[in-house]
């Protein structure tokens, strides 16, 4: 079976002419972010993730978790991956040096991060959640709580988790019932949670748990709940473990894929309370949370980009080498790669891992630009920009994830849908990504709501604005074709906007044709990421020594790309366009009127 | 969890208006198929398949099936499912009568099968594969073969198998390997067959294979490739079941669904060869086995409209029950089913069912037509037309499968990724869909070449002009604008058509397009076959005393369809106008620049 083969030119590609890498670096504190840096760092993490993770990723799906007491162990060879992970610094990256972190830009970070979620999806969840934990722990706890816990968790000694979810509380965190009561210098936190990723397990010391909860007095709603951090472990004030906490995992859930990922139902305070630090101020613990979830949200994005980019490999592999029937053109049998049908799957795998990359690396440089830029208005601008493209690298990344992992079952043909091909597991694993993190349902409502009416489109147009001085400066070029068509779609987003800006009297139309225009608009900038690529590879071409292999596949990905994936935007144009009434018209008991 | 509610309403309803069946009872043989009688039929099936067959459907998929020495013991309850169904005789709704068969419209056991599949589609698979083999036996084997084999397998005592598909003979079945030496009045047969569905099992007393394989004289490729009736167990000559025949499952695959159908590793002859019967003339194998495999591609695109209509009725419910968050227009937090994005789902899967559902019985009427109509030219015209239509079937509803079952995980937010919530099985069992009985770029190709270059278009013209005759009879209806709507996507479905007709010379273009084209049919003939339906309904609803909620529901669903799901079709169609250059211009070593 194929191993992962981290795509490091394509990385290198797009962290320096699509995140500007080049341009980070000169931001204050990035200084390290050097060509040379990035490059040796993700060389060195690709050797991590090919020769230690990728292997594991079958041996995780096939033994899986399960409680063991109040214990998770995990599948061979998990630990050690986790220790040689901690060891080679790899959860610091992008966190602060004063807690040991190594102070470079968080879109570095994401490459890297990229790698651990193709190589191994289960076994990636639990950095991706402890550095979700680390952020939220650095932006809003206390001097004394960063101090005791950050530099653990940096370096990956300790692992995070986060603690949202109630089985009546899932996509509506408002009616979140867990309690905290206040008991001397912390808090006593009680009740149950689900959905828990990574609760328990024997890869770490100890577990860093992120709490929403109710103080007593507490007003209902959303502005009542706080956010608390309970470790599995208390910790002494001389740094070490003391006795564990009032907390465990009570069951674990049996799940589609990710199997080797311990979802953990948690239960807090069955003896009386388990000891908890409030995070940030009392009320404010889903404005703690979000900034966690926003970055997490960009991560989930990110692992659908991840494991696009493993069925592909997987996929590629293998139509190589299975031979059947006479290709169009050929005098013989030969490998499957030389059917049309089976370039055209191959190629759209290719594509649209390659666009939800570039969108996903490119927001999180707006991220960094955000953090650090010195000029505030630029900051803000910067800021609104990545808030923007959140929820389409969410939304629209993990939807096409299911499709590209789709078409790598697909390509195997019937051995596709024997589990010991390996491509199932993948289209298994990628199920749970458009619903976790905030379903695609919720990113498309953040994009028409929150994020596009809200402040009357101006983020929008920003970026409406950056893509149309990409298809002007395809004038003149080998691609003034495909930034005609670009920018036809272009004009197909605006109206789409504009119908969006109008209909604020009529609050039905943006919930309704939400998923439309979140698709609609990742489809949209998904092309211009591509194109962006192929201008820059026209202009690379130029120069002697140029990679000609790389640099035309990145041209023939964006033609392909424009020719056969873009053009779904005019569907995704017209169903916007129709509105709400098709959808809402219909009642309760005419969906059922077939069978009842 | 939802048990299955066979949808008897919108499966009289199609069969009435969209099959014909009124005009089906006039043809010689089916004065049977009167409207009470086929009401009585889907009511009856589907207690069986409510009551019987869909509390069984967890069950298996939790159980699976093992090979036990040579046997495989099925889970709990499916034996006794299949002795009710086979004393209920529902295996012998459309055989001849001469065999013992009921002598009913092909077309009247599609819902009947329909609902077993939904019921519990790895079940389901055993009768699927036993009616094939059925077919096939009846349309070329002796008189002699089918006086001892059809009675028994027509009243379900005895189920059929398909071997064809070998280790290195998938979708290219020219390079069958299997061997059937001559030996007195039968033949030895030996080889190894891989993907046998049902090959073995506990459910009957006896199996009986249809094997390719291959006389010691024959040529090579399809033309040396001649069928054999290859049974389990010996017949003698009283029709008493024999000593075993050497042939055996030797192990049974490990699948991402229909966990509870034994997929079989069938291994003929190693003790000297198993006993079989030449069926049809020698090197006619695959003309005999196609006669069943084109009924089997109609009965998988069946199980496509099926899982879908399990799937949508699992979300359904669970939409009703789930509480979360208020919806736009609601004070207060109530079922999801109120939410916006939730309803957009719902109908989408509702829709995309309904659509497939009326194109298969419509492409399975054809079929009855083309046996049993009188004047040649029209029975020519109406095989023409079901050829057409079984690509289609087989390709589009199966596409959508994927899409359904996806979504009905999707409604259930992180219940939907958890394997007891149920919706997962139908995603899993759902995938196999698009690979089975010919993978959809087999399909695809079928489509473009055998049944539209081919006839140069004249089958397809045929399907357009009914076509127009449905949007003429919109003017002046509640349903010109989508009437107007059709009448766009039709003329892009002509142009598809025409650039196809016109690259006779570029066999690449019809090899590149081809999945492109089977979509844009497949959605163009959906939008079609449900506003037939709508009209229909218009008129019904004029009538007092006329089902009002149902009739209007099948309006509403056209209404949404062709607002929401038809314009996909600008996609398909800009895609195919583009043809092969952007799929074909990209090299072998190109697709792996990014990573090699």
């Amino acid at each position: 079976m194929a191993e992962y083969k981290a795509p490091v030119k394509d990385m290198n590609f797009v962290l320096e002419h699509i995140a500007d890498m080049p341009g980070l670096s000169q931001l204050p504190g990035f200084e390290d972010a050097s060509e040379d840096m990035v490059s040796a760092i993700l060389e060195e993490a690709g050797k991590v993730a090919n020769g230690v993770l990728s292997p594991l990723n079958v041996v995780g799906d096939q033994t899986g978790v399960k409680l063991v007491g109040k214990d998770v162990p995990t599948p061979e060879g998990f630990k050690e991956a986790y220790q040689a992970f901690s060891e080679g610094g790899w959860g610091s990256l992008q966190f602060d040096p004063e807690f040991g972190g190594q102070g470079l830009p968080y879109s570095l970070s994401i490459p890297v991060m990229e790698m651990w979620q193709s190589a191994n999806m289960s076994w990636g969840l639990c950095p991706l959640l402890s550095q979700g934990a680390v952020e939220a722990i650095d932006a809003s706890a206390s001097a004394e709580l960063k101090q005791t816990y950050l530099p653990r968790m940096i370096s990956g000694e300790w692992t995070g988790t986060m603690n949202l979810t109630e089985p009546s509380a899932g996509s509506d965190l408002s009616v979140v019932r867990s309690k905290a009561v206040p008991q001397g210098d912390h808090y006593l936190v009680s009740g149950q949670k689900i959905f828990i990723t990574w609760g328990e397990h024997d890869m770490a010391d100890n577990i860093v748990h992120l709490v929403l909860a109710r103080l007593p007095d507490a007003e209902p709603g959303v502005r009542g709940i706080s956010l608390f951090l309970v470790p599995k472990f208390l910790v002494n004030a001389d740094g070490s473990l003391g006795e564990r906490n009032d907390c465990a995992a009570v069951s674990l859930e049996h799940k589609l894929g990710i199997h080797a990922s311990p979802t953990c139902v948690m239960s807090f305070g069955d003896n009386g309370g388990a000891v908890g630090y409030l995070i940030g101020e009392p009320g404010k613990g889903l404005a703690c949370m979000f900034k966690m979830m926003n970055n997490a949200r960009l991560a989930v994005g990110l692992q659908g980009v991840a494991i696009s980019e493993r069925a592909y490999q997987h996929a590629l592999e293998y139509a190589g080498e299975r031979t059947q029937g006479k290709a169009v053109g050929y005098a013989e049998a030969g490998p499957i790669i030389r059917h049309a049908d089976i370039r055209r799957m191959l190629l759209t795998m290719k594509a649209l891992t390659e666009a939800g990359r570039a969108i996903t690396y490119d927001a999180c440089a707006s991220l960094d630009r955000a953090h650090r830029l010195e000029d505030k208005q630029q900051a803000r601008l910067q800021s609104a920009r990545a808030a923007l493209l959140t929820p389409i690298v969410k939304g629209w990344c993990t939807e096409f994830s299911m499709e590209v992992t789709s078409l790598g079952v697909q390509i195997h043909g019937g051995m596709g849908f024997i589990e010991e091909t390996g491509a199932a597991q993948f289209y298994r694993d990628a199920r749970i990504l458009p619903i976790y993190e905030g379903t695609n349902s919720i990113q498309a409502l953040d994009l028409v709501g929150r994020k596009t009416m809200f402040d009357s489109g101006e983020a929008l147009n920003a970026l409406i604005e950056e893509m149309r001085q990409t298809i002007s400066a395809t004038s003149g070029s080998a691609f003034a074709v495909e930034g005609g068509r670009l920018q036809d779609a272009v004009v197909a987003l605006e109206q789409s906007r504009d119908q969006l800006l109008a209909s604020g009297d009529n609050p039905q139309f943006a919930a309704t044709v939400a998923y439309n225009f979140l698709m609609l608009a990742g489809t949209v900038v998904g092309a211009w990421q591509l194109l962006r690529q192929a201008l820059q590879a026209e202009t690379e071409l130029e120069a002697e020594g140029a990679d000609q292999l790389f640099l035309t596949s990145k041209q023939m990905t964006a033609r392909f790309y424009i020719s056969q994936i873009l053009p779904r935007y005019l569907g995704y144009a017209v169903a916007v366009s129709d509105g709400a009434e098709p959808v809402i018209s219909v009642s309760d008991e005419q969906l059922q009127a077939a069978f009842c």
